[in-house]
């Protein structure tokens, strides 16, 4: 950890960041939350305190933004909380949060922030610019606001935004440059997504040379169904320099003093907290974290303590299972080795030997007795019989799920989810898919870098070598291999990802160096696998365009370039 | 079959009304139907024919807008089109087509009307108002045309708008009802849901008398995924009288003669078509038909000849299976009945005889030796014993499925799906669910209608008397009725449609009259049941508001009222 210069003065403004982790709906939750951050930043002497957008509703709301008995209900608790802070003696103290408002003139939805100050809800800001692309919907539920607010507190003239609201040139933004503002406070609710830190930093920069002040950046954090929000506040000033940076992935209450030259302000702050600037992440450890808290989260938010799981011994299964270890406890794992008979020895010891690291549950379910059985009446035969292996096994995970209370978990990757090389209702069920956003070679990465990470802080490497170094296969039939079907998955990642995440087309991929062949295989693959995607569970986005209601492609879809 | 007057005057324009079933992506194809019925348009005098929105790409395209290729190749399509329209001596036409096109300047999408004419593509318009509510995400996808178009065509001021529109106030009809328009063509994708008909129909009087003219108004029929467009094009004139009404829920080329006081037209017609206006359909069978059509074109888009499905004998699965028979016929059915320990004789013969009604492959595929199979080594009780049955026959229709190459029918309803009363990847698994937005009284309805019809038609009613009288039940343990689990279903359906359709919040609902006990157990299944809906088949909409993308909640959602 390194720290910024100590900011010595006390005249001037203590902000508290407080990036909290809420829960969409969960008003009383999110509330105590707000309070009990309120008070310790209160505490430390911090003037006002900052949350993400959306805090008391949480973040995205969705449809429900259209119920106008929960708008009442929120609007509610803002009232509430804003008297409950005053009778807990917390009158003086500034709290800006965020919540859903009404449009009076069009009975419709807004995204608003409010401050909560000596009882009462004091002033609004609705959000300008509603973002409508990949995950976001914003233009559906919610009017734009019009009016922009500059807060004068403590001689301070502090602007505001809503996320989006500083994406877009123009707009709030524009206005505020003319009003000589002290500082500029932005509430965001910004899904994590590889590499977008930077972007937001550089972006933040951009926005405080434009308004000739610091910008305060306060994230969320915490997984929301296929979302997850890393954190990762921070505040720059209009030269370029990162002042303070919030770690991601966890929540935190850090703070940033902000100088003011006049001398009217009175503090009653003495010893002013530092300012922290939290080291970057590793890449791997970043896209690993991001999946265990979209599970924590998925997991805590609806109520499960324990998961289950197939472990074929393959690498996929391996990751998953050491994702919920960290996530929920090895010993909230239940691991089912479900052998066939084709199923290798090696698997078999592979998978035992994961659950033993992760000290895991481990159980064993032999396909094979019920397979017979369907057999003797159905005869199948080829890709049907190969079907029926991986929905026994569908039946037996879920078994678990319903007789133990458990969060069933789907093991599949996005390479395999994007070619359909899966068996929906088979291998493909559960409630939540923590590595689909994740192509074939990044879980490989992925399982790497966890183990080295164990190795570095002395533990047990969880994940099996053998699962990592092993050629994949789904053994459903005899010596059976992903590359009889699939191209060899250094180079179908690659053709995945320019024609997934950077929409190319035929001649795009061409163009991009891929043979012809391998891009009509990959193409035609991609394209026929979209019902089974549909039907998938949901799982944590974590690159630039994950499959789910980022990429919205008709099913019946009979282009073929 | 009523008729409007025939129009007998030589003088004016005659339009060809061509309402066609276009599918998403199928560039080559839906030209060709273009080609097609603008020939026949044209044998019959037809000086303009006129298709549905986004004739040439299908509608809607969703985030397949945003592949440049695909763009480039409808561009190429358009061209083409209006290349071999030329070659084949249909030079003088006016074809009005919908499709993709781009704006240069963001290079971003717009939704499309061009006129193709005399070997060349003649003139475009963009839509204005972009939906982006229930289940459209075009302002996601598009950019807004900003410009009014009239068309002058043989002496007549064509002024034209698509779909949204005319939904709007202002816009481009404001601008066109200071145009001195002769008429108001609109192009449409319009979906069905249950009563729009005569919505559209009002709404298009009151632009007739706004603009001082006729409109046209030219829907696509067809199905595409979880929407069933249901035609019934139609022109209404100022005063307000239907002069056309295209049949539903079936392509259509009908015609309309539009009178001129100008003696400067030149016409080659000398008899002119009728115009006819079809009666308006039973309400039931609108709703029938609707289902029927969207499983047939998901059927014939995606190359599914038959279809399997599990038969209980209960009402659900009769109503699915009969309307596959109208898709399908009934020898391209395969209905599997599947009985257990607690099955009882009267559906089993239910079953049989729905088949031996329909003309249906029937087979008996026992459940009970797979569940005492998978007991030896699961040993469940209680609801997880129940869905390991329903389990087990998801695993036997999917069988049905990969063997024989058929499309899976999911036979849930939408109090089924609303109170999440059905096992996942039991009686929840396939491709297509047909009633999925169907409220179980409204099931009843349906297979009432449907056996009075067969009966005034002098055929064998299709469904099982018994399978209508008796009490649902899922056989899944002794004795068991859905009314054991939940209230009674026409209680349940009223709870049902207030909730879901109307948004309304506990205190809605108990101003509703309902009490407070139903209220409670019906919102708590309805929030507890979304992760199960997010993984349900599609189906068609057929409702004001069905789930999937017209209901966008959160799976994780504290808010309870």
């Amino acid at each position: 950890m390194t720290s910024s210069e100590q900011q010595s003065s006390s005249s001037g403004i203590l902000f508290g960041l407080a990036q909290i982790d809420t829960c969409v709906g969960d008003l009383a939750g999110n509330a105590n939350k707000v309070l009990e951050q309120s008070r310790l930043a209160s505490q430390q002497g911090a003037q006002i305190v900052v949350f993400p957008e959306m805090t008391l509703t949480g973040y995205p709301i969705e449809d429900l933004a259209f119920r106008a008995t929960f708008r009442k209900a929120a609007w509610q608790t803002a009232n509430d909380l804003a008297k409950r802070l005053k009778r807990e003696g917390l009158a003086e103290i500034f709290v800006i949060v965020g919540t859903v408002g009404t449009d009076r003139e069009h009975d419709r939805p807004r995204n608003r922030l409010v401050v909560l100050h000596d009882g009462v809800v004091w002033a609004g800001y609705d959000k300008h610019f509603l973002p409508n692309y990949g995950v976001f919907d914003e233009f559906r539920i919610f009017t734009p606001g019009e009016r922009c607010v500059v807060l004068e507190i403590h001689g301070a003239r502090v602007g505001v935004a809503i996320c989006e609201d500083i994406w877009q040139d123009g707009g709030p933004v524009a206005q505020l440059a003319q009003q000589h503002i002290d500082v500029l406070l932005t509430i965001n609710g910004s899904p994590y997504e590889e590499g977008k830190g930077h972007v937001r930093q550089e972006l933040a920069i951009r926005r405080a040379k434009e308004v000739n002040a610091p910008v305060i950046y306060l994230n969320q954090v915490g997984g929301q169904d296929d979302l997850v929000f890393d954190g990762g506040s921070f505040v720059v000033d209009a030269a370029g320099e990162l002042l303070e940076h919030s770690p991601q992935f966890c929540e935190d209450l850090s703070y940033w003093h902000l100088p003011l030259n006049t001398s009217d302000v009175e503090s009653a702050v003495s010893t002013i907290p530092l300012s922290v600037v939290s080291p970057t992440l590793d890449a791997d450890e970043e896209v690993y974290r991001a999946c265990v808290l979209g599970l924590k989260d998925y997991m805590a938010k609806n109520h499960f303590t324990g998961v289950c799981l197939g472990l074929s011994g393959g690498i996929d299964s391996a990751l998953v299972a050491a994702m919920a270890a960290d996530a929920c406890g090895g010993d909230n794992i239940w691991g089912i080795s479900m052998p066939s008979m084709y199923s290798s020895l090696g698997s078999k010891d592979d998978a035992a030997d994961l659950a033993k690291y992760l000290g895991a549950h481990y159980e064993i379910q032999p396909v094979e007795p019920l397979f017979n059985a369907y057999q003797q009446q159905l005869h199948l035969e080829g890709v049907a019989a190969e079907n029926l292996q991986a929905r026994i096994r569908g039946v037996i995970v879920m078994a678990y799920s319903n007789a133990k209370g458990l969060l069933a978990l789907a093991t599949g990757n996005k390479s395999e989810l994007a070619c359909g090389y899966s068996t929906i209702y088979g291998d493909a069920v559960g409630g939540y898919a923590p590595i689909k956003d994740l192509l074939k070679v990044r879980v490989w990465d992925l399982a790497r870098w966890r183990n080295r990470w164990a190795d570095e802080h002395g533990e047990q490497p969880p994940i099996p070598e053998n699962s990592i170094r092993k050629p994949p296969s789904a053994e459903l039939r005899p010596g059976q291999q992903d590359s009889d079907s699939l191209p060899e998955y250094e180079l179908l990642d690659q053709v995945l990802a320019a024609y997934i995440e950077h929409a190319h087309g035929r001649s795009d991929l061409l163009a991009d160096g891929f043979d012809p062949e391998t891009v009509d295989t990959v193409m035609r693959l991609v394209d026929r696998a979209e019902w089974k995607r549909r039907q998938y569970p949901m799982g944590p986005k974590v690159t630039a365009l994950a499959f789910g209601r980022d990429r919205r492609l008709p099913v019946t879809n009979a282009f073929r370039e």
